[in-house]
C-alpha cells in the first residue's frame, strides 16, 4: 500500500469534518468530495471549530499543516488520493454504488474504508473493484478527540489492507482496534446501542428523564469507562478471586429483570472465557496493583472535571465549599498572633505531579505554595465576596529553590512566613517540609502586589485584610529573616 | 431526623469497606457490625488501602477522622448509630430479615439505607419498625471515591427520609441521585446491566474477547461519559438540531440487530420525551457551546491519562514518541550556532491552566518553562537514552517574574537563552511572550545542576552534550545579558 500523504473523504458531515481536522491537523492533505458545493464552507468551519481543543492535546512537534481543498467531483477526489475514507449516510445500497464508483478511479493501492457504524464490510465490498483493500475503518465523534477506531475487514479483504490502514490510523494518533468477525454493529455500537435502547425503554416507560439517565452514568460508571472497561472493573470489584467470584455472586440477578434484555446462560465455558479474558487484561496485575491504578485515575479524572465544574467535578467543588465553610467557622482568630510560622498546607505528593524520575517536577511546588498561598488569603479574609469586588492579590514573582527530591505518596507540609507588607505589597517565605523527619525540600520567596482588577493596577489592601496582615508580620518579625531571601539565582540555596 | 456523627454499617466486604472509609475520612465515626469476627482485621485493611487516594482527592481542610469500631453484635450497632447503612449479599429473605430486626433496636429518627443494587425498597421495608425512615441508598465501587448514589424510596418512605438521607450523604461528599420510581435496577444498574449482558452474548457467542471489548469502551465512548451522558452526547452527534435530527438520522438503525436488545416503537411521545430532556439539560447552552465543554474535557482527560500510562493516555504517549522521533530527525545541526535566542516552544493557554480570573496560574508559567528546558535538552541530545544511563539535569533554582497576564486559548511562544554553562552547571533565561504583539508576558531564569542519578550527586555533564550546550552558549553570548538575571525578588522585574 501506498504511503499516505493525500487523504481524500467521500461525504462530509460531522464525522467528515473530524477526519479532516485531524488529518490536517497532523500534517496529511485532504481532498474533500461532496456533490453539494456549499458544504465546502461547512468543511472549513468544522476544522476551524476543532482547531483549538486539537492544538491543546500535544505540545509535542508537529509537522507543518495539511492543506484541505474541495471538489464536487468524485472521481477528482478518488485520482488524488492516497486513502480514501467515506463517510455518506447509513444506507447500503448508497454506500455500495459510491464505493463502487470511487473503487473504478483509484489505484488499486489505495486503501477505501468505511466510516459506518454497523453495516458489514462483505456487504460494502461487494460491487467494488480490487475489493480486497477495502475495510470499515468506523471512528467516533469527535473524530479529532477520539482515539479509538474500529477496524473490520469483510470477507475480501487481506489482512495487508488491515496492517496499512492500522499504520496510517496510528500515524494520525488512533487507536486502531481490530474487529475479527463482522457482525452488525461491530463492537462498540453494539455496547453503547444496548444502554441507548435500554435508555429509551425507560423513558418510554416513564421510569426517568434523559437527563436523570445520564447523571446515572457521568456520576459513577462513566469515570471508572475513561479508562477500564466493565470486564476489568468487575474482575476488581469480585475481591482477590476476581471475575470468577464476580459471577457466582452476581450470576443469578442475570435472570432478574435489571434490564429487557435477557442474558445468555452462564454456562462452564462461558464463565471460563470471561475468566481467562479478565486475566489476560489484567497481565499479571494484582487485584491490589489494578485497584491502586483505578483509584489513582479516578482521582485525576475528577480534579480535571473540577477545573470545568462538570459532573462529578461539581460535586467535588460543592464539597470542597462546604470544607473550607466549617474550617472557616472554626478557626481561632488568635491564630494570627501565633509565634508562625503558619502551617497552612498538609498533603501528599500526588502521583501525576511527579515525572519520569519519579521525583515531583519543578513546577509543583509552586502550584503547592500557590495553595499555600490561597490558604493565607482565607485566613485574612479573602474570600470569594472579596474577589468579586474587584480587589485581588497577584503573584508578581517567585523564587524557588529545590534542596530536596519529594517522591509520589510522601505526605508533606508547606510553612509560611510573612516577611513584609506594606499598602499594596505582601512578601512572604514558604518552606516545604517531608513530614517524616520535618527535612526541609524546598523553599520559595513571592512578592504578591494588591490590585484593581477593573482597573488592572495596583491598588491598596482593604484596611480589615491589611490589619490581618499586619498581626502577621508582627507575630513573624521575631523569626530569623531567611538567608535565602532577597538573594539572586545562584546564591539562594539556603 | 438526627445529626450524623456515627454511621453504622450492617454487613461488611468491598461496599462496606467502602462507606467506612469515606465516612472515616470525612470525619464521621463508624460503628460496622458482621456476625464473622474476622471481618474486622478485614475493615481495617480495606480503609487503610483506601486512605492514599482519598489523601489525594482533596486539599481542603478536613475535620479529624472519624473513629472505627467493629461489633459482632447487630444491636449495638443498632442502638449506637445515628444512620444505618445495610451492604448484605442481595437476598431478598435475608435482607428483610435483618433489616427488621435492625429497625426494631434502632430509633426512630435514624435512617436506614440499604446498599441493594436492584430489589425494591418497598420489599426490603415490609418488615420494619418505622419504615417511613427506610431508602436505598445505592452507591458505586469504589464508595470511596466515585460520588453516585441512587436514593430510591419505598411505597412507605417519607419525603424528609429521601431529604435528609441525600443531606447526608452530600455531607460526605457524594452525588444523590433521587431514583423517583421504584423498578428493578434502579436507574444505573439497568443501563450497565444492558450493556454488561451484551458483552456476554459477544463472548458466548465467539465474536470478541473480554479485552477487545473493553478497549471498544475506554478509547472512545468511556470518555465522553466520564463527563456526558449518551443522551446528552448524542444531542451534540445531531448538529445544529440536536436530539431531533440524531433520532430522525439513527431512528431506523433501532429495527436493526445492532443488539439483541430490542428497541421500543420510537413514538412522537418519546421523540418528544427525548427532546425535551435533552433541552433542559442543555440549559440553553447551544451545541456549538457545549462541543467547546466536552473537546475541553476530553483533552483534559487524556491528559492525566498519558501521565498513567493507560487507554488513550497510552495512545497519545505513542503519538508523541513518533513526534518527537520525525521532529528530532528533522532538526538541522546547524540551528545550535543561530544567534538566538532559541524558540521552542509554540503553544496555546490551555482552559485547565487557568485560575479563577481566568489567567493563567502562576505555576503554569513555570510549567511552560519546563516544557522550553525539555526541549532544550533534547535538541543538545539528552534523550530516554542518556536518562536511563543514571544522568540528568535537576533544576535548583528557578525565579520567574510574572508582567502581564495570559488568558486562556492566548496562543504564546517562549525563547530561550542560555547564560552559562560549567562543567556541572547550566544557568538559562526564559521568556513567554504573547504570540499576536509578541508582548513579553513572563521571564524565568533557572540553574540547572547535572547529577548523577543513582549517587545522587552533581557529576560532569557529558562531552557531546557539554559541547553542544557550549555551541549554545558561544551564540547567544552576543546577545545583551536579562537585566533581572540574577537579581533577588523585588528588583528582577526586567
Amino acid at each position: 500500500m501506498r504511503k499516505v500523504k493525500t487523504l481524500g473523504l467521500l461525504g462530509t458531515g460531522v464525522i467528515g469534518g473530524g477526519w479532516a481536522a485531524r488529518a490536517l491537523h497532523f500534517g496529511i492533505d485532504v481532498i474533500a468530495a461532496d456533490v453539494k458545493p456549499e458544504m465546502e464552507a461547512w468543511m472549513r468551519g468544522a476544522v476551524a471549530n476543532a482547531e483549538p481543543a486539537l492544538a491543546r492535546l500535544t505540545s509535542a512537534p508537529l509537522p507543518p499543516k495539511g492543506r484541505l481543498s474541495f471538489t464536487t467531483n468524485l472521481r477528482e477526489m478518488a485520482e488524488k488520493a492516497d486513502f480514501i475514507q467515506e463517510n455518506i449516510p447509513e444506507q447500503l445500497e448508497l454506500k455500495q454504488r459510491l464505493l463502487g464508483e470511487v473503487s473504478r478511479h483509484a489505484a488499486a493501492d489505495v486503501i477505501i474504508a468505511s466510516s459506518t457504524s454497523g453495516l458489514m464490510p462483505s456487504d460494502l465490498q461487494r460491487d467494488m473493484t480490487a475489493p480486497e483493500r477495502f475495510c470499515v475503518a468506523h471512528p467516533f465523534n469527535p473524530v479529532y478527540l477520539l482515539p479509538l477506531v474500529e477496524v473490520v475487514g469483510g470477507a475480501k479483504t487481506t489482512q495487508t489492507t488491515i496492517d496499512a490502514a492500522s499504520d496510517f490510523l496510528r500515524y494520525i494518533g488512533m487507536h486502531p482496534l481490530h474487529v475479527r468477525r463482522e457482525v452488525p454493529g461491530h463492537l462498540t455500537d453494539r455496547l453503547q446501542e444496548a444502554l441507548w435502547r435500554e435508555i429509551l425503554h425507560m423513558v418510554n416507560d416513564g421510569v426517568a428523564t434523559t437527563g436523570e439517565l445520564d447523571d446515572a452514568i457521568i456520576y459513577g460508571p462513566g469515570l471508572r469507562w475513561a479508562a477500564m472497561g466493565t470486564n476489568l472493573i468487575y474482575h476488581l470489584a469480585g475481591g482477590e478471586s476476581g471475575m470468577r467470584h464476580m459471577l457466582a455472586q452476581f450470576g443469578p440477578c442475570l435472570k432478574w429483570p435489571w434490564t429487557k434484555l435477557e442474558a445468555p446462560e452462564l454456562t462452564e465455558t462461558l464463565i471460563d472465557r470471561m475468566v481467562e479474558g479478565t486475566q489476560a487484561e489484567a497481565r499479571g496485575r494484582s487485584i491490589r496493583e489494578l485497584e491502586r491504578l483505578r483509584d489513582d485515575y479516578l482521582v485525576a479524572i475528577q480534579q480535571v472535571l473540577r477545573q470545568y465544574d462538570i459532573g462529578a467535578g461539581s460535586t467535588l467543588r460543592a464539597l470542597e465549599e462546604r470544607l473550607y465553610r466549617d474550617s472557616d467557622a472554626q478557626t481561632p482568630a488568635a491564630d494570627l498572633d501565633a509565634p508562625g510560622p503558619l502551617r497552612l498546607i498538609d498533603t501528599t505528593v500526588r502521583p501525576e505531579w511527579v515525572d519520569y524520575n519519579s521525583h515531583m517536577t519543578d513546577y509543583r511546588y509552586l502550584h503547592v505554595a500557590g495553595e499555600a498561598q490561597d490558604a493565607l488569603y482565607r485566613l485574612v479574609g479573602i474570600d470569594d465576596a472579596y474577589r468579586r469586588s474587584g480587589r485581588m492579590f497577584y503573584d508578581v514573582e517567585s523564587h524557588v529553590a529545590y534542596l530536596r527530591e519529594a517522591k509520589a505518596g510522601e505526605p508533606v507540609y508547606m510553612t509560611t512566613q510573612v516577611l513584609d507588607v506594606d499598602d499594596k505589597r505582601l512578601r512572604v517565605f514558604h518552606r516545604l517540609h517531608r513530614r517524616s523527619d520535618d527535612a526541609l525540600l524546598s523553599h520559595c520567596e513571592q512578592m504578591h502586589l494588591h490590585v484593581d482588577t477593573a482597573a488592572a493596577k495596583a491598588a491598596p489592601i482593604e484596611a480589615g485584610v491589611r490589619a490581618r496582615l499586619e498581626r502577621l508580620r508582627k507575630a513573624h518579625a521575631a523569626l530569623a529573616v531567611p538567608a535565602a531571601a532577597g538573594r539572586g539565582i545562584g546564591s539562594a540555596r539556603a
